[in-house]
């Protein structure tokens, strides 16, 4: 995983905050997969980006063209088997912020 | 590190993802922790969530009352100091993004 190749803000970007439980580390990491995969394929989708620590605290963000491209993901039916399972297994606890993406700037070398 | 206790929406987080070089752990480690410590002592602060992965691949993000804060931050004499360390020596790249968080919910178990 690396940087998402954003556009010009405006944009928009869901931060997904997240503890992962011990349980279950092979399921997790196919459906991860997967939803990354599948994520990608919707409409209006810019990028992701995610992080995880070796205490289990990950952040992932991804990036949108709008409210309703988030809102059609979240309810997408794959989406949703997903997250429930997540809330049964996967996390102790998550935070989801909807966020409008004013400005950027970046640096390489 | 852990979850951010923010306050209801609106307010503003700053993501900041970064891929770190292999140069000076021991200075990276102490000059990011004494980052944290002032970050949380300014006004308009309301907390931070931090996740770097094995292949030194993190993600920052911090959250504030405003954007004037995070101005302030920004241009802070110490926080100029890392930023400049951190061209040089410590990121091989990253990528900034100023944000309005508009809708958050959370889960625990």
């Amino acid at each position: 995983m690396s940087f998402a190749n954003t556009p010009a803000p405006p944009y928009y970007a869901v931060i997904f905050t997240s503890q992962r439980t011990e349980t279950d580390a092979k399921g997790y990491d196919s459906t991860a997969h997967l939803m990354v995969k599948l994520a990608s394929k919707q409409d209006g989708f810019l990028g992701l980006e995610s992080s995880r620590d070796q205490n289990g605290l990950g952040i992932t963000v991804s990036y949108w063209e709008s409210l309703e491209a988030i809102n059609r993901w979240k309810e997408h039916i794959s989406h949703q088997k997903a997250q429930e399972k997540g809330k049964k297994d996967w996390y102790s606890a998550y935070i989801t912020r909807i966020c409008k993406v004013e400005r950027d700037y970046s640096f390489s070398e």
